[in-house]
């Protein structure tokens, strides 16, 4: 008889795991527990699933080349045995026995292993309000989840288009409150408005989106704003009221929310209860500690996926990033461990991330800048605006990207950024230097790809390398947006000068900013005051810079730039 | 007086060189010598310009916010001195001085330089037949050459069109022949096919883009044939034959092709007659021999961009790649290196390429399998096809990638992409590994970013590096389309198996392959013959590797699988 492999979880990091192990070793004994009716389907799906771009659910659990992942696909092409509704009860380590039990029939039984791997993923919480267990509460977590969410959508928007039938002022599209902002609530947000429902998103800290810095979240929030979410930060959820059973509105610090639908996202926490109770070690993360073998702190017993803590490559210390990409890894790792032995090994997570709402990308790899802080690095930011192709193609668009970097060692510490251009690509050239410690000054000469349908000469990534190294060697002198906002609101703001051209300065007006086109700024420099802070402003901040560089050479040493411009201001702009 | 900083060249690197010479330095003395009459403009972005979707050639010639960079905008925003159409003759470096000529006027003088830089660009090379000289016979490198080339394209179209006049069968599209099927041959193929003009390239080498590695080039041709352009490699011309001084036809190895118009894209050379004429050495690539510092055998004379020879990252020796991106990156450490001596550096170039060609990228960083052979690695290459999104994406679409991998030190040499989907970023993604030495085993861990709008769970840059260590590890033996073609060929080919579905089987066979469905396969494995080769068929290349390990588990062990499978083959489909 060939080893015994058991693997608890059959969501993703489980049935990777055992995919893996049965390349490996075709003799080997593979069991898969999963609790649920379902397995190895794309959660990360859903939302597309609610906004009917996905038609149908089970495409989430289909192969790319269309096969459906059931029962009989897992034994027949994975020779892998999938036991649906049966839940692992207890680990007997002495034994290496797994107790588990049908939750169907309830029938129990032991399962024998040489080799476990736990994949029991992670469950969603809530806020400690009452109402929750409301019928028209959601949370969206595993595939009845989503089945369930869509369902009442539609019975929801069914009924409120039927009222039509009493009048025109009785049919109103359908009003949800979303309970938190972070990646899950944003997606369905965006999922939701595609089908014209009316959103509210209530999120109890002061930005959206909380792995992103506060200026990109800045734009994301002006962003969704514009496509009519409302977006309440700050806020609270005390109760979530009803008439009768259901819920008709989310009462919070900031007011009654009605609701004919409520979505809770406000997080989720790794699934530990199992190995806890099996007297395995859990990490300060409060996740399952594994080794970078994936191995937890039993030598036969390995963890996976959302349920096991990772460490953040940047930081090199322990944390918790939940994510369908990292649960693919971690399982091959387990995967192949279980079999060989420990020959493999995961070198952890870079908190790399990305969002799509609505037009625009946020994304971001490595440490934001207070996490740096946090994590004692002495740090310097930059902020750059820019197209993502040449402005002379039809199709540019533009994007901010931030850039955190260690001061001492001129190492990237993290790059994060927003905008209705290409993103995506220049957060995933920034993984690399990010998770091997490359300085800026080598980033800055990356040889990315250059042609006009994909980027400008200097890709935006460059750019913000190299303004990192102007602020890093003392040539640029910038003021980020959150200073200048302090600076404006103190006893004694600094002057700001606009160096845009008229025409730029008369369409968007900023903050009374007096005029001094860039090309006019050498013959005027007497214009410009000498003792007080000045703050030259401009589009992207480009025109800043070079307008700051000039008066420095003109002898004026307290100027600064507004570091993004114009375009690059995440909050409500002041206006003339 | 401040120092006097003479820059010969005024398109790429010469007006980076001085613009950051100028923030650096704002009392240094900065010149810039142009032949020609315009400087400072996008030449990259010609192509879009024949096609219409740039309106105005001056708009590659703008800044981003619109203002024309003219000899005004040099003076006024930039404080350089711009002197248009004016030749430097000779550098006389004992003096420190330029010879120059005012090409309007005649007028000569000289210029003074304490440090100088030389950004004397690459000048197109013709091949050596009659009748380059015919007034339709174009090339694309300077400003001059973009408007003559629109022009005479809108000219001959409306020639053609005025036809109409006479009769239906004597109106006709426009005929180009576009000698040469690099980067610029192709780029301007698709901008004349959007003008609805019939294109036919010629190339003396026997694939298309002769940067990129066979297969690749292979699927370019193929889909560059279904958009409507005829290619011909392997194809010399011979003669530009004419009607009296117009080219009517591109006499070729391949008979005679019909012209109104041809394109001569058959490359460039470094402009070096200067540098040589002074004394400056040459590197092996015949370009002017820079140390990472862009200072030339003179240790007061610069030199970058397309005149400067460049060292390749990977492989560590010298080697010559003109690009606008390059050009900008080393224009800026020589501008820096001109004000405050030799503190920065430039690493070199990955030799990373994109281009567009209608709807399909093809994108390549790092060495090709040959180039890396040639440089006396041992090579090993794995071919991934798959989705840039997961399946159930609407907009997902295919990619494939090719991965090349040093086998003892298992670095990534390089990586190649082309299809419909985001092959840019998974380049991009690669270009920082592939500068700094990573292996595949770091490579496949990378924490790229992921959400559905994005990529899949497993980004097909991990999937290319998980194949090769597959392949390295001894678990995957996979044969790919080059000697899979050749084996069938041979006196006795392998059996071919196929493991798709019985409908992906019939709607697309290929190359007689009998069918095994992958689920079927393990209850099967006698009907799979032990006595010759099997080579395993699948869509993508993901169920052969599977089959494959199944039957070497079932103790068959001449058993391979095609790598990139159906989708990836990158010839003509043997059918059934």
């Amino acid at each position: 008889m060939g080893r015994r492999i058991v693997i608890i979880g059959g969501v993703a990091a489980g049935p990777k795991a055992a995919a893996r192990a049965r390349r490996l070793d075709p003799g080997a004994e593979i069991t898969v527990l999963e609790r649920g009716p379902h397995a190895s389907y794309g959660a990360c799906g859903f939302p597309y699933y609610l906004s009917g771009r996905v038609k149908a659910l089970d495409e989430l659990m289909k192969t790319p080349s269309g096969k459906l992942r059931d029962r009989d696909y897992f034994d027949d092409v994975k020779d892998v045995r999938l036991l649906l509704r049966t839940e692992a009860v207890s680990i007997d380590r002495a034994s290496k026995r797994v107790a588990v039990r049908n939750l169907e029939t309830g029938e129990t039984g032991t399962l024998p292993y040489d080799k476990l791997v736990l994949a029991t993923g992670a469950r969603p919480v809530a806020p400690p309000v009452p109402g929750m267990d409301r019928p028209n509460v959601f949370f969206l977590k595993t595939y009845e989840d989503a089945r369930r969410l869509r369902a009442a959508l539609d019975e929801i928007a069914e009924l409120l288009r039927d009222k039509d039938i009493g009048g025109l002022q009785d049919a109103r599209p359908l009003r949800a409150v979303v309970v938190g902002a972070g990646l899950i609530g944003l997606e369905v947000t965006e999922a939701l408005r595609e089908r014209g429902d009316l959103v509210t998103v209530v999120e109890r800290l002061p930005q959206v989106l909380p792995p992103v810095d506060p200026e990109l979240a800045g734009h994301l929030s002006r962003y969704a704003d514009s496509q009519g979410v409302r977006i309440l930060t700050g806020t609270s959820v005390e109760a979530i009221v009803g008439d009768g059973a259901r819920a008709t509105a989310v009462r919070t610090t900031a007011g009654e929310l009605p609701a004919d639908l409520v979505l809770v996202a406000t997080g989720v926490r790794p699934e530990v209860a199992l190995a806890e109770a099996a007297g395995l070690e859990l990490g300060p993360s409060g996740a399952i500690r594994v080794d970078p073998h994936m191995r937890t702190s039993d030598p036969d017993i390995y963890a996976a996926g959302d349920c096991a803590e990772k460490v953040h490559v940047v930081s090199g210390k322990p944390c918790w990033v939940p994510l369908g990409s990292t649960a693919n890894k971690e399982g091959r790792v387990a995967g192949t461990n279980a079999v060989l032995g420990d020959v493999d090994t995961f070198p952890g997570v870079a908190g790399s991330l990305v969002m799509r709402l609505f037009d625009l990308t946020v994304a971001r790899t490595g440490l934001g800048e207070a996490e740096a802080r946090q994590h004692g690095f002495d740090v310097l930011t930059a902020l750059v605006v820019g197209g993502d192709k040449p402005h002379f193609m039809e199709d540019a668009a533009p994007i901010l990207l931030k850039i955190v970097v260690d001061r001492g060692s001129r190492r990237v510490l993290g790059v994060q950024g927003v905008g209705r251009g290409d993103v995506a690509r220049r957060v995933d050239a920034a993984v690399a230097p990010v998770s091997t410690g490359m300085t800026v000054d080598q980033v800055a000469n990356l040889d990315l790809v250059y042609a006009p349908p994909y980027a400008p000469p200097m890709d935006l990534l460059l750019t913000a390398a190299n303004a990192a190294r102007n602020k890093l060697d003392g040539w640029a002198s910038a003021v980020d947006p959150a200073a200048y906002r302090e600076e404006r609101r103190s006893g004694e703001p600094p002057v700001l000068v606009d160096v845009r051209s008229p025409a730029e300065h008369r369409a968007l007006p900023f903050d009374g900013a007096r005029l001094v086109p860039l090309g006019t700024l050498r013959a005027r420099t007497d214009e410009i005051p000498k003792d007080r802070p000045v703050v030259l402003l401009c589009k992207i901040g480009l025109r800043g810079y070079e307008g700051q560089r000039i008066l420095q050479g003109a002898g004026l040493d307290n100027v600064r730039f507004l570091e993004g411009g114009v375009v690059g201001w995440p909050y409500e702009r002041p206006g003339p």
